[in-house]
């Protein structure tokens, strides 16, 4: 259950009102002295660099900054600072560590950029109940550090070093395998700072609850727009004994595909199975020193004992040898697993050393895993029709690729063929019964395919939703709906 | 996605407001014709033997009889009774199995009784999408029958036969080991009628969406507060290779837990696992003719290939053995599993024979499993201190135990004992960071509990959330709020 807390009734300004705005535009002298008053005057900062710094993330978006940025250093500072935009009419934009990919932390309506990477403590790590709670600071790296030699880890891993509570703000995922369930599977909990709201308490940390209503799967993929999140509680898992990597090419998409199936049927275990197009393969052969046949490639990877892991291996290798694999390399090693992963984890950058100067951005259909065949070999189509730079990686295990569409950001023309394909894309996925986004979230761009999706009124039940949490429409302004 | 139906505006009613009546008792003629005409004469009863049968559930709450009993054959008649019911102002009380225990189905303020049964269709089975779409009426063993030789199945098992969005509305689990999630993780959409509320339609079948907010994991224990689930789509899981069972007896309730938590650090991928008190175990030996050593004892079962199992087996048996388990048994043949697991499952009833003629109640607390030692010894002392007969399992792996309370229903005073009995043990899991309920849900018993449990404003988010969904309150009242 979610742990829901007040936004702090906090002293009366004598400039009730006068500062209210809910247009872009400068903040007056005596908020900022108010959020100073708050956090500390050296945790508050207008500067044009700063401000601008957080008004994107590593997305095309363009660049809309705040009006101020805030780094409290607690959850009262949060709740007192909530309380205080809220009373002024001011939007809040939760900021964590910016590595988004769907505008989520533009201010499309300025206001105040809460930056939340101070709060950056490990508050309780429960290794017998297999949870930690950690504020919204902590990054999947760095509480991976903190757990080294405890046996445990929190395997969702997005590529990117995210923060934790940003992971569940948007209901992040990424290479974690099918047998690993996503950020959504693992918040056990929550604490949420509503900018509105009086507080409701509930315990942090057990694992199953059936008392009431799941607040907290309310929250986690919500984008920052019903709340602050200042905690979270996760699951963590044993460390494996053992892990193992691998790389095999296949004469097609369809072989590829045929073979992730398999092996989830046979109930192998796999903890990673990536897919990457020979577009990608090739950018990541280059960019990553790698010597991968340039062809549909899976880069799987197996966690278990030794002896688990030996049966796992063996039923893989028969299974994508069945569907025509060549070039099956296992990379046991952990240097050379690492390269490998870290190689797939620069599969962006790759990408975007195709066309130096380029930025990228990436679509993140999700379909079921039965229609992937069609869609990929339609996408490519598709991008050979668009004449756009495009290459794909999908956590294949669950029927979620992205197509990393490259784009001179100056080039409106070129903009706007991205834009359109990625649309076209994502109603193509709408059409097999898939999602426009698996991972990613709704952000700025996909407010009209999710109208697509779950239809006009159900954006309006949605926004009947966060009226109850936002009454003023303040958190997040401009996203998902 | 949830798929969001509207509740179809049916023709005017000549007698608009007539019948209205929020108040228990009898449905006037017009309005029990009116239901007729909407799902046929032959499907509406407002006979007394009928209306106590649609009540009770499995639990000791007192059977409140609905004013009628209507069985839709179709989604579309959902939609039309719910239309009519609520322009009606009569309360509508969804029905599956009737094999709740915390009184869910009562119907408290009468209404109509939406018995779901005769909606038994599977929809559609995806094998390579490892998912499947059914109605209401659906029960888990009639989806497992279905799927026998598929190579398939839908582990999640609370025991009875229950229908399957029946266990999507209270979020069961069951005797499915941490290693199978809970309903909550393995149901992938749902298709809900909304009373009073125009339509969202989204795909059904895709694994993974961050596409706005998570409707469907709102849907899910919610109970039938919120709404009429009319179909939902599963996640299906590989038929393991080979399982075995096994019993082992322990010296004290902390070395049967400690086992647990060192399976679990152990990676080991333990599918089932299981705890009976010395009381539970005792009587299911009289029940179910077992001749297990009368002590706290660990059901466990593996799943997976055979040399995977081996391996299992052999660390378990190191793990149990270095924390003194002694009677230490593998089933192996699938009849001496099924007889264990049987047993298992006819615990209730095995405690119930502990004193003939008594009606059980079950609490459902769940607590981090580091605290699970301290509530379980601390629940036995306070068993002894109240006089009551009660016996014990638990779905050890996750916290969540129950302790059956048997007691004559007659008997205002012991049913007092045991009310209070179950509260004080539910104050003492929230004591612990726990939950008062892990997989039976709130219903009519626990909103008290609740209300400690996510505090006041918590009850009262949960409330306007229910609003906008239910704003008349008329779906199924007087549970979880």
């Amino acid at each position: 259950m979610a742990r829901l807390l007040r936004a702090a009734t906090w002293g009366l300004f004598p400039w009730r009102g006068y500062c209210s705005q809910k247009a872009k535009g400068e903040l007056c002298r005596d908020f900022v002295e108010a959020l100073k008053a708050v956090v500390g005057g050296s945790h508050v900062s207008t500067a044009t660099v700063v401000r601008e710094q957080h008004g994107r993330d590593e997305s095309v978006h363009r660049c809309e900054p705040p009006d101020a940025v805030v780094w409290p250093q607690n959850v009262e500072q949060v709740s007192r600072l909530a309380a205080l935009c809220y009373r002024q009419g001011v939007p809040i934009i939760p900021f964590g560590t910016g590595t988004g990919l769907e505008g989520g932390v533009c201010a499309v309506q300025g206001g105040v950029c809460i930056n939340l990477t101070h709060m950056d403590r490990i508050l309780e790590l429960n290794l017998e109940d297999f949870s930690v709670v950690v504020e919204p600071g902590v990054t999947r790296k760095a509480l991976n550090l903190h757990l080294r030699d405890s046996g445990l880890w929190f395997p969702v891993d997005p590529g990117a070093d995210a923060s934790l509570c940003g992971m569940a703000a948007t209901g992040a995922s990424g290479t974690n395998g099918p047998s690993t369930a996503p950020s959504r599977d693992n918040v056990l909990n929550l604490e949420v700072v509503l900018p509105d709201q009086a507080a409701a308490t509930g315990g942090l940390g057990f694992w199953k609850s059936a008392a009431g209503y799941n607040l907290t799967g309310l929250f986690v993929g919500s984008e920052g727009t019903l709340g602050l999140i200042t905690a979270t509680t996760l699951r963590l898992h044993p460390v494996p004994e053992a892990i193992v990597a691998a790389t095999c090419a296949f004469p097609s998409v369809q072989a590829a595909v045929d073979s992730t199936v398999h092996i989830l049927q046979a109930a192998v275990p796999v903890a990673r199975i990536e897919f990457l197009d020979e577009v990608m393969m090739d950018a990541c052969n280059r960019y990553s020193k790698l010597n991968c046949s340039v062809a549909p490639t899976l880069f799987l990877e197996f966690h278990g004992s030794q002896q688990a892991l030996e049966e796992q291996l063996q039923r893989t290798e028969e299974i994508v040898q069945q569907n025509g694999a060549s070039d099956f390399s296992w990379a046991k090693a952990a240097e050379e697993r690492s390269q490998l992963w870290t190689a797939r984890h620069n599969a962006w950058y790759a990408a975007l050393a195709m066309r130096p100067g380029c930025k990228g951005y990436s679509t993140d259909v999700c379909v079921p895993i039965s229609r992937l065949p069609e869609i990929l070999v339609q996408t490519k189509e598709d991008l050979n029709a668009s004449g756009l730079t495009g290459s794909i990686v999908g956590h294949v295990g669950d029927g979620n690729f992205h197509c990393i569409l490259l784009v001179n950001p100056d080039d409106a023309e070129e903009l706007g063929r991205v834009k359109a394909f990625a649309e076209q894309l994502g109603r193509r996925a709408l059409a097999l019964h898939g999602t426009c986004t698996g991972e990613h979230g709704i952000g700025l761009g996909k407010r009209q395919l999710l109208r697509e999706e779950v239809g006009a009124v159900g954006v309006e039940t949605m926004r009947q939703l966060k009226a109850v949490l936002d009454p003023q429409g303040l958190m997040n302004p401009g996203k998902v709906l």
